[in-house]
């Protein structure tokens, strides 16, 4: 098999949904590939965090990884339906995981230098809590 | 088997956290339960209003149950972690879940007359909205 | 404001759906109730765990708990659906949350004595356990 | 920004994951991507489905959507964690997914000719049910 090719689906998704969708689809599309991306790398960060030696000095780095996950798929799901579209929704959904986010990110390069899945953690973070924002801007 | 007592369940899972809580443990405690009752609520009232004859009038509805769901679930559990307390995204996914929660409430009012779930659903959507708003002003 | 009672809105909830359900409704609120229940005390007790001084002895509580966590909320909403039931997902999703509150249960058995989130944690366990293989039976 | 390249990042996620893994690195990477994938499909599908004007002879295929969305994101959850593994848990939620993945599909491949969102659903359902199998073939 080959790996899917996962932003080109959801791309795909985001083009064919047949509501009228105020926010440029490719720009939508870009946020839900950066918060998809980021769920998965901060579910696998904290348990590889876990399974380290260190793991004491890692307490808050797991934990902030879990809460930024879950904000993330919370909203990579908000910005996948479009039916009944309500503004007020988007934007404070965006807002949190922005801030999860930034405040993931922050925790997560501290560890960056010692441990590889940080690293990518963090990077995933600064790609989602950048997207979110451009589609805060779009949306005004 | 005994229905659980999901509250006292809440309630004592929140009790025993050995971290230090700087919220009020009860406040937090009861917001909890509200959001796992309103998550629940709302994806039932989704599916409920999918099975109603005049579906086509109730797209908005289904659609902002599901995300309600979506943010009450994640809100629930970033409460329920205490590691690391981060009042930054704590303040920002109960502003976020207070939005969805008022504007899934508004929605579902609006057919609470003709059909139960979507009233039992409001008002777990207000008693959430109260309940994440209460936090909010605890935080400050 | 008063703390929800979680139970009775769930079995509300379930009992207001429109579809026909083939399962006894009593019962499926029940599960319900477990798995969300559940969802909450496995997600609490991770944190917990990650908080306790001897967090590298509960690696595999706080990673169990996780995976558990996950599970029970996905099937305390695949069981609020009715509209085009399909008996083999349910009867899957409900043989995987069994086998993973089982499993989640032996682990926080073995801290109950020292750490009275995982004894109250894995009392949960043992009832969302129950509860799904009950409905199994009814499922046939 | 450039949209991220979401299949390397959870290559790299597993693969720096320190904990043993015994499973092929590489074919849980594709797993995961595909879960994820499948998850967003269908979160996108059902509510793209509820815009439809044909949404009545839709409610089947936007209830399977939604769970199986439920299944694939525990599922993706799940594979992206190896402290403590324990397969029972692993066997059984790849095996819900996997049902869950086909039940959708054939769903979704009704109307594929009709709606692209749900020819591209369909695609991403197969390649998640697929996926699903050959991690279970591994594993024994």
């Amino acid at each position: 098999m080959e790996t899917p090719n996962m932003s080109s689906t959801i791309t795909e998704m985001t083009t064919t949904h047949p509501a009228q969708v105020d926010i440029d689809r490719e720009l939508l599309a870009e946020c839900i590939a950066a918060c998809v991306e980021c769920a998965q790398a901060c579910t696998a960060c904290a348990d590889a965090c876990l399974s380290e030696e260190m793991v004491a000095e890692l307490r808050k780095c797991i934990s902030t990884d879990a809460s930024c996950a879950d904000l993330c798929e919370a909203t990579g799901r908000v910005l996948s339906r479009h039916t009944g579209y309500d503004a007020n929704i988007t934007r404070a959904v965006l807002q949190a995981c922005a801030q999860a986010c930034k405040s993931c990110a922050e925790e997560c390069e501290q560890h960056a230098e010692m441990h590889e899945h940080c690293r990518i953690c963090a990077e995933a973070c600064r790609r989602c809590e950048d997207a979110c924002n451009r589609v805060l801007a779009a949306i005004g």
